[in-house]
């Protein structure tokens, strides 16, 4: 098997990115059901190269540029081989001691390396970090732990409202570009639709939220009787890599006694680099942070990285304890159990691959690997600005860049039709895998740079096959 | 690392079973940040021996008798090496077709072993199956679905009742023996707490449910006003392994319109053999049903499998569609796409392994695996019941035993603390792992057979090794 990986990733070029399958393409090829007896590895192996693979859409190409990338590495990957190997289950500290002391040490590390306030540290006594498997479930947890501190809040101020009744009356703000975890964690923690207020962004601000913006809605609200809870603010959103304006966010979050969280999953990352940095300027005001080191720090899916100042909440939410787990070391409060710290009850040895990043990359290696695609994706940026039948659609501030083709005058093409063709066509060849996204209702090509291999060879080369599709639709159409 | 996992398990006995660090061990043991330069693989290695494995409580180790197992096999290691290799992110069928395809082909291959009836396979149209992280995962997501259904079939009553009203009134049942992860999902699901009814069982009916306990408390609640909405039925509990009356618990979920949920973990898999499948009478009439491979079945951790028959209120209460994610399959509505169906947006490709797992071992070899740890575990019942120190406390029905030590009259210690210390002994000695829980209040010491290397010859071993640590306590009180 170590084999057949190292032979995908050498040969990965040769794929198509984007799997060129349809749907239900597998089922015939498959039997109907599980083998009475015995296969050989022979036969499976088989089926890998003929079956599985023209399945699957490589993320791990150099050549993939879409939504945001899934990093591997050989660290990650014996990380990800020794906790397959060991197969502990850390729900508590007894079952598995190091498997929570080195997940504590590590997220203290990486806290440090992104310069997090003290009280994000586990050294702080209250606040601390876990690995979650997703930014998905991290900002659930989260919402969570401030659904728990609103309900008390409002409940000790005697309001005599009934805990039902405040639960529907709970609003969380983000912006309209936030991901899409936040309105699935109001889907599941039973904040209700229409107290979610996604807040208009466009292009005057680069896509991030306005204070004003966030100041008038909360404003409405309150005056509604309505009650302001939890405000996430994001590093690097989604469609364009914006960034919220984190520190006026936190001002106002403490001004109405609101959890607020910092979504960082992407561009946070690049914050270990000091030229970053400062867009993380504000985490001080936040009461918890979470990023991806399986995005864009080498660390092989899942690892989401997630940071409170005081998990107090987060226990009072998610916490219990059946007579069946307990144990001397958690009876007496000697230990963190993470599973008080998240939705599952059973938890890998994540703490493994990070901690195998972090040394075998050290500091410089993992900032050098942020460096190398920012300044790919600057080369691209500058590529594109220099072919006058494309414009750029969103500042480039991390590695990833936002643009489209633009319409020629007569065209029978409006300028969305197009740029989706234009994607579609790249894709269903399988060069380069790109994907998109709306900009204010604009059509727009997404192309990030991240994947492990990916090096300024292969975004030159990336842009050569964008020209010649856009030749091609063009002279098309003339 | 291949030969470091394989020198792991080779010398896995040679380790204390439990971990004999003391909390906090590891902190000295690091330094205090992350290495500024990379380091050596022969550096990570070398503390993996001296400072990680002495944190490790050896889930592997044939001499493992806690909890439930954890289950390993080359064939799931092969399955992980793979997915860490591809390292894909198959959250919608686009982004890998492979990961989805073959995930629902498992699935029915699985369920159809299971004998699960038509409408739980991905061939109804309706409904199938899912690999979720853990039970808990499984538990939350299917009680999210009934709670989108019940309060859609409230207000369609037109009883002029507000949501959150209506939220405030959702009542779950189980019995008392139901896995925390119940109520957990309680918790995040905003399922008050007081309307959480662990129903009490006790040694008349093995600590399974009473059918006649369950009617009587949902005939107070709906006289109270409240809305019975959700039932989980169990098939092997965590404490003794009881099954709940499957038939009775599907008719009285019917006549209520209830959500019927069917959790498995353990006992499940032993299902696949036609001498238990029995056990699992009454699965027709279930809306939701879910078993962990990962504990039983050779699949490393995590890969928990859930099957539904209809999957409509699932999507109603996880699905979203942001136009980043937007694509072709999907807005035809050609493809399942996971993401809908679990809490993270990310997954990683766990089918493969399963996958492996059913090949490379056949539908004859995962019998023989169960059936030989059943058969150590009555040897090891029948050496408990010979021994007239000792009593068993729950009948023996898949490979966990439930046992005390009696106290011997004039003894000082209650029973409750001369098996609490017997547990105590035998972990912190480390020759084997053992865990506890309370039936009826009664200290019980759990012994579940079921690590993959656990052969007759280990539990014969541990036999002794109890039977002289209770020689020990008993003479040192004589």
């Amino acid at each position: 098997m170590v084999d057949f990986v190292a032979d995908y990733h050498r040969d990965i070029e040769s794929f198509p990115v984007r799997s060129q399958v349809k749907p239900g393409y597998l089922r015939p090829l498959l039997p109907d059901s599980a083998p009475a007896e015995p296969e050989t590895v022979e036969d499976v192996f088989a089926d890998l190269w003929s079956k599985i693979l023209p399945g699957i859409t490589h993320w791990q190409s150099p050549k993939f540029f879409g939504y945001y990338p899934c990093n591997v590495s050989t660290a990650g990957m014996l990380g990800e081989m020794l906790c397959g190997g060991l197969n502990v289950n850390g729900f508590s500290w007894i079952t598995s001691p190091a498997a929570t002391e080195l997940e504590t040490i590590v997220l203290d590390w990486l806290g440090k390396l992104l310069h997090l306030p003290e009280e994000f540290l586990s050294t702080s006594g209250k606040g601390g970090g876990v690995i979650q498997g997703t930014a998905s479930e991290a900002v659930l947890v989260v919402m969570l732990a401030a659904r728990k501190r609103a309900l008390k809040q409002v409940s000790s101020a005697a309001q005599g409202m009934s805990e039902a009744e405040a639960l529907s009356k709970l609003v969380v703000y983000s912006s309209d570009q936030t991901h899409s975890c936040v309105i699935k964690a109001c889907q599941v923690a039973s904040i209700a639709t229409e107290n979610f207020r996604p807040l208009p962004t466009d292009a005057s601000t680069n896509f991030a939220l306005s204070p004003a913006v966030v100041r008038k809605a909360i404003a409405a609200d309150v005056e509604a009787g309505l009650i302001p809870f939890f405000l996430c603010g994001t590093l690097g959103t989604t469609s364009s890599a914006a960034v919220d304006p984190l520190e006026e966010l936190g001002d106002i979050a403490k001004e109405y006694g609101m959890w607020y969280h910092i979504d960082a999953a992407y561009a946070g990352n690049a914050c270990i680099c000091p030229e970053f940095r400062h867009y993380l300027n504000g985490v001080e005001k936040a009461d918890s942070y979470n990023m991806n080191p399986h995005k864009w720090l080498l660390t092989n899916f899942d690892c989401s990285t997630l940071w409170m100042k005081d998990s107090e909440f987060l226990l009072a939410a998610l916490s219990n304890k059946p007579v069946f787990l307990r144990n001397e070391a958690t009876d007496n409060n000697l230990v963190v159990d993470y599973k008080d710290w998240q939705i599952p009850l059973g938890r890998r040895f994540r703490a493994l691959k990070l901690w195998m990043v972090m040394r075998l990359y050290g500091t410089s290696g993992l900032q050098s690997f942020i460096r190398s695609h920012v300044s790919s994706a600057k080369h691209f940026e500058s590529l594109v600005r220099a072919d006058s039948r494309f414009e750029v659609m969103a500042p480039m501030t991390f590695s990833l860049v936002c643009f489209r083709l633009r319409t020629l005058p007569g065209s029978q093409d409006t300028s969305n039709s197009l740029n989706s063709k234009l994607v579609d066509a790249l894709n269903r060849k399988g060069n380069i895998l790109v994907t998109h996204t709306e900009l204010s209702g604009i059509y727009t090509v997404r192309f990030a740079v991240g994947a492990t291999h990916t090096e300024l060879q292969h975004v030159q080369a990336a842009w050569e096959v964008i020209q010649a599709e856009a030749n091609h639709l063009l002279n098309g159409k003339q």
